[in-house]
């Protein structure tokens, strides 16, 4: 009896899912080179947007139901003014740089599309982030990285703002943050309960407190290996969607990877992610928006998982048969550096692994591609036809 | 009391068990090779039995308490006259290796052997199962693979037969395939329901409609990230053998494995099983055929468990003091293929792979070899007339 | 309600962590080379202290709120006259290094240092684990190992004493150990159930009796598989301390990682520990000493991390605000050997996961450092005054 009233809810959710994706459909996917490395000192990054496009990006895109455009590159300048600020290394030329991204970002967005920005360094989440919540206030923030990046120009040992860009985002940091050259263009915008860290295992001790302070969600390497994977997504979730769905900022910084899956990048720590727990996080991401994640619904989730496994009912089939944007809005894949490459093999699988990692995020699986049973060819009535 | 009733029903199956290790003790191993490569493009895996056997197979069988027998390889044709059919190549040569390979398994398996088959590429499961499940009808199929190879020459995008294996025996495939020539000497015997797949992740269109729509049990490695292996052995074993205990078939592909440790195979995908992963399937098969997996019996080895990890009360070491087959009756081990690793060291890595999965298969453990207290030396008196 | 009785108590507790911090406070770490290699027949393993130095270990620990005292390498000798006892190599050398390593660990111990044992073969555990023990003869023993080191001169296959030392501390193993020479200065002082095994893989016959006569909690890497890394150590630590608190005797042989992460060792086994689990284990020792591990504590705890899972409550910045030993005695680091690696790069490797180990022992988070909120910059208004 409660079987039957799953599976009559579900019915009905399967219908609402085709109506999903029929709005879904419109869904286009932009890609926007940000060539950029001035938020840190290691030359080579300003190179990602390439080697990503060269590791077969928009080859790997044209499989998916959607249409893509790529906008090229950004073209960023160096000013030639440009004195350190306390620490703090070219303020005005990154503040330019994210100047200009924002607004790209922005217009992007606006138009409808789903934004897949390349960098370049951290830095540029500034302007990300920042022309995102422009056109979407109520964004939320998923960050994953080795770092927290939440260093004010006072709390950082090095002085690089690519270890600095949440903390001109953040609202409580407001009164933490000096007025920086380069930056007046842009307010805080961000609570910290909006925000959640994936993969943190390199944590300065400012960040630390800043963490801490303001009660922000956030997941250590150690916490992965305590909670396991699935369950961070589902914290993660429960935190940032369960009162309403919104549109996600979702920030990768390919350094959130073992350095050994991903050895061309400025700032490797050991013990990241392993390949399948960063394509698990960005399957879940991009399964965002279904009645999945509804607040009070994960119960019944569970329930129908329980019964799929034991009974291969199969339900999902249903749900996922054509693309759907999920609510991954804008995607930044940063700090892929080919000069950081032991060898040439070191740079391409540092890339492809950034490939893979977005082409989960817009809907690749693990389990095959969805087509309709119609599609399959009938079999021996068809072949004899055929011969 | 409760605890007491408990142990009471242990102690009966521990002689239970004693008397099943008096019955498999009579069990043999025989290995068999099929040094064939026609079920796909690249040359090469024809080499994949000499590999295993030189990276030490026979050594380390002989450490067992069974008897080996090695029937050498087998001697495949290739076929001058063997046009493709539809998009199929050398329908025929394949047809009539895996009739003959039929042939040879269905005889080793009625002569009482347990048999281990090193291919040669997939294809090969055609004639392996085929064979087998002549000799044992009520046979299951345990499919470890990145792939589901249950394509049908419709849906097939490569027209490989190693991709195509599954759907020649499933029943309810029946009449999606077609009279392929080479093949009329098998018909379809094996039904959806005794068939779960484990690791896939490369699954193409038609064959995710035909896991669906069968109602297949599988296990790509999202399940198993979400999940975990130790909860996917536990349903494949209550999918497959809780209403009775059967025989097993074991296809077991290594590019299941990650390609980090099986590099030298056709058809890598990146984000496979870890190799503490592949283990643990292999120990968990041969551990079946103890009351272990009887229905309606988990919940007392659950608490069993519990005992053990609370208080060490070691009741296992009575449970597998000897040599026990499992249910494992017929194992293929396929695709290693020397000539695609980029180093002598990645082929025998893959190679070295191959053989400790076939070891714990057969059951070489991680806990130790079991030998009787009795075997122990007595120590110091003992020593004392050796000195 | 009950929630508020928790923070009650957990604000009590908070109290109480900050008495433990005053008396830790006074606490040194003391390290100590042991260049010794006769315990097994491969040479270079007596270069391990070296290396694991020249990895960077002192600059690490430099960085703790501890002082930190280097009493540099003993210096053993090579006895002329040793022949075999039996199958056992240079009894007479092993057994006077152990004296002499004995001593000065007793002696370190009694200054009130956590000692840091560099080896050297794992032999040398005899010499540490002993000495520790006439110090603190309420020691547990915590064995992180591929291998259970467990046999006697006539259970063992090699007759190597690196395979043996745990068989010289067992009471229980008494009357099976022959009078071997050299070893007349020291008694079997432990019991095994003072004693736990994590990361065994590769048992000999005779160890594996001996696990399960003496009922000792071991966990194979299979049981890690099973029960997950996390479950490992709270089963641990309830089996060690929850009657009472004690001393922790850490034997670390770098052999329990994996070969890809430790490939500079005399006897790898594959399917080792991951870096995320060796560094969880050193973490999860450092955490012992607080009410975590309190017996009957457990239930509240998990309570607690409910609540900062869903909440962010994050009472931990309070609980570990500086450093604390936590109940880490000694720590032996053994068997990294430089001759073995195949590169440069490998044994480097191998000695820089040493150190990482050592280092999140002694405290090293992955959530970062702990600082005082009152150590934070202020933000604006100081940079105003520093502009």
């Amino acid at each position: 009896m409660a079987l039957r009233g799953a599976l009559s809810r579900l019915s009905h959710s399967s219908r609402h899912f085709n109506h999903t994706y029929q709005q879904s459909r419109a869904h286009s996917v932009a890609v926007l080179g940000a060539p950029f490395s001035k938020g840190q000192k290691k030359r080579g990054v300003e190179h990602g947007p390439k080697v990503i496009r060269d590791a077969g990006l928009m080859e790997r895109l044209s499989n998916f139901d959607f249409s893509v455009h790529d906008f090229g590159d950004l073209n960023f300048q160096h000013l030639e003014e440009d004195e350190p600020y306390m620490d703090v290394k070219f303020p005005r030329t990154v503040g330019a740089a994210n100047k200009k991204l924002s607004a790209a970002v922005r217009n992007a967005v606006s138009a409808g599309h789903t934004l897949l920005m390349l960098g370049g360094d951290h830095s540029l989440a500034v302007g990300s982030v920042s022309g995102h919540a422009q056109h979407s206030p109520d964004l939320c923030l998923i960050w994953v990285d080795a770092h927290a990046d939440i260093n004010t120009p006072m709390t950082s040992p090095s002085g690089n703002l690519h270890g600095q860009p949440v903390a001109f985002m953040l609202k409580e940091l407001q009164d933490k943050m000096p007025d920086i050259p380069g930056f007046s263009w842009t307010k805080p915008f961000l609570s910290s309960r909006d925000l959640v860290y994936i993969g943190l295992r390199d944590v300065d001790p400012g960040e630390y407190q800043f963490l801490k302070s303001f009660g922000i969600q956030y997941f250590t390497m150690r916490d992965i290996d305590r909670l396991g994977i699935q369950r961070v997504m589902e914290v993660t979730f429960d935190h940032l969607l369960a009162r309403k769905q919104r549109p996600i900022h979702l920030s990768f910084d390919i350094d959130a990877f073992d350095p050994s899956l991903a050895p061309a990048t400025g700032t490797p720590v050991n013990g990241g992610l392993t390949y399948r727990e960063g394509i698990y996080i960005a399957e879940e991401i991009h399964n965002t928006g279904t009645d999945h994640y509804s607040y009070g619904f994960h119960f019944l989730w569970s329930f129908l998982d329980f019964l799929k496994v034991f009974d291969c009912l199969a339900f999902e089939s249903n749900l996922s048969s054509s693309w759907c944007a999920g609510l991954l809005s804008v995607m930044d894949m940063v700090e892929v550096n080919p000069d950081l490459g032991a060898s040439p093999e070191a740079v391409e699988a540092t890339a492809t692994l950034a490939v893979d990692v977005i082409a989960s995020s817009l809907g690749q699986t693990r389990e095959g591609a969805h087509t309709s049973m119609d599609e399959i060819p009938p079999g021996k009535n068809d072949t004899e036809l055929r011969l």
